[in-house]
Order: structure tokens, then C-alpha cells, then sequence
């Protein structure tokens, strides 16, 4: 089974709501189970599928179209996939939905503002309060959650690797990753 | 073995060469053997993952470096994809080789401008000549044909049946397609 069933995860998440971490994690599981996996995380689609576009929201629009159209690609040859974007707008995961359908899995990293900014890991928060970044998802852009996405991840409430199980319980759940090795 | 021997087979040719048509032969026939498969051609890529790019060297080279970035993805998980782009400078198809290393099949689809010109299929010639397109490949922007690919198509010299079935042989030969299935 679970070797053929492609399948998107898609993150989506205020930056330094956790979705990079959580991603680490699941990928070091998945790796250990055998799984096939690829991820698409924003920097490398913008290193490689998206140089030039900027951060307007026809942009942002246009970039996630295309990791969609590759997701799709991927995940229709049963080859699972991660997307790691903050993926701001509605409008344009729900495409993503409609094109891939059952193998679609939206996993709402959620964190407010506040929280993130207070971790602001990359220091991208104080960037943008300076005025230094423009366009910054959750102070000057806009920042709208799934309304009814397959999973919630608290990641004010519980650690990374904690949510990644979450993930993988349900992933588990709905027969599309291989189950753990019972330790021996 | 094959359904888990992903490979890259990439076209490169003039436009009316004979990439379009012998892609559909070989679409149809490998569908018909139950293989994975997907195909991308020019028109596709610069629809999903190129829009806003022209045909200057440099925005040339940047859609055959996502059609390679695409092309590697799926590969390496085990999907045969086909692309079907024009392609014509030398060092990024190399980059694309060193990208896929084995998985890589460059197939070389020859047909002089002068052959191409006569077809003239979409009537792009007349508009190249005219003025009305700029930057033709083959007209006004140069070709640059491989030195060592793997096959090379002589489209002046068979049909399109005829190459697909010579390309098919060679994939065949490489264990990289399941056998036909013979005639009961």
C-alpha cells in the first residue's frame, strides 16, 4: 500500500510558526520508514522555480501555483510530498486542493503573530517592523487560516517533534505511510 | 524492475523536428504497457512553471533549468518522464546530464531549418521570417546540437512511427520500459 499512495502535506503558517522544524522532523521518520519523500520548501522553489518573483500577492499567487503543479506531479506518481510555504492566501490552496483532490492533507501550523515574532529565529520580524522588508506575511500582508483544514498544529502548545507525531498518526491513520517499526 | 526505473528521456530539436508527434506514439504506447509517465513539454512548462518568461538566452535557460529541476524530481523517484522542449543551448542540457547522471536519455530529433521550415506545422517559420516573431530558434537564435547523445532521430529519414518505435527499442535495450506485451 502505502509505498503508492502519493500524497501532499501542505504546511501552511505564519514564518516562524514551526513549519520548517516540524518538517525535520517528519522528513528523519519518513526516511526511517522507507519512505519515498520529497520537500518543497519556500527557498528552494524560489532558488528554483521562482527567481524573479517578488512578494506582491500576484506573485506570492504565482509561486504557489507552481509548487502546486509540481506537488501534483509528485504525488499522482505516489511519490509523497511536503510543501513548507507559508501559503497566505485561501483562494489559491483551495486550487491546490481541487487539483489534488483525496491526496490533499492542508496541515495549519498555528502560532500567532506575537509568539512568532517573539521567536523570530530568522530575524525576518524585526526586519519587517523596521520597514527594512516589505510585504511581511502577518505585519504588513495579509495572513488568511484554512477554515477547515485535515489538521490543526498547536505549536504554542506542544513541541516540534510532538507535532510532527500528530502528523504521522494521522498520516498513519489514513493508510498513507507505512506504520512505525515496533522497537524490538 | 521498470516500474521503479525512473529516467529522463529529453528531446531537443528544432520546432516542427518531430518532438511533439513522436511524444504522442510513444505516450500511446507506453501507456498501453501500464508504465508511469509524464511528459513536459514546452508549451506546459511555460504555461505552470515559466509565465512571464521570454526567449532571451537568459529567460531560455531559466525555463530548461525548472524543466530539469521537474524532470529530476520525478526521476529520481522512480516516474520516466519525457520533456519536449526545443532546448537548444548545449551547456544547460549538460547541466540537466549532470543533474540525472544515468537517468538522463538525450534523444537528438534531426531535422534541417530547411525541412522544418517546409513542414512549418504552427506557421511559426513565416512569422519568424516575417519579423513578426523575434528571437526564432533556428532563424534569428541559434541551435546548438548535441555532440554525443543517446539516440539520435533522423525525422527526414522515417516517420514518426518510426522513431518512436527506434527510441522504444533503446529504451527496451537499457531495461528502463517494460518489454511489449506479444501479440497472442
Amino acid at each position: 500500500m502505502a509505498d503508492e499512495n502519493g500524497f501532499c502535506l501542505w504546511f501552511t503558517g505564519l514564518s516562524g510558526s514551526g513549519k520548517s522544524t516540524i518538517t525535520t522532523h517528519l522528513v528523519k521518520e519518513l526516511r526511517k520508514r522507507g519512505s519515498k519523500l520529497e520537500v518543497l520548501d519556500g527557498d528552494v522553489v524560489r532558488e528554483n522555480l521562482s527567481k524573479g518573483l517578488g512578494f506582491s500577492k500576484e506573485d506570492r499567487d504565482t509561486n504557489i501555483r507552481r509548487i502546486a503543479f509540481v506537488a501534483n506531479l509528485l504525488s499522482r506518481n505516489g511519490v509523497p510530498v511536503i510543501t513548507a510555504a507559508i501559503s497566505p492566501y485561501r483562494e489559491i490552496r483551495d486550487e491546490a486542493r481541487q487539483m489534488m483532490g483525496d491526496r490533499f492533507v492542508e496541515a495549519y501550523v498555528k502560532a500567532s503573530v506575537e509568539t512568532c515574532e517573539q521567536r523570530d529565529v530568522k530575524g525576518l520580524y524585526a526586519k519587517a517592523r523596521s520597514g527594512e522588508i516589505k510585504e511581511f506575511t502577518g505585519v504588513s500582508d495579509p495572513y488568511e487560516p484554512p477554515e477547515d483544514p485535515e489538521l490543526v498544529i498547536e505549536t504554542e502548545r506542544q513541541s516540534a517533534e510532538e507535532s510532527a507525531h500528530q502528523i504521522l498518526a494521522y498520516l498513519e491513520e489514513r493508510d498513507l505511510i507505512p506504520a512505525a517499526v515496533a522497537a524490538a
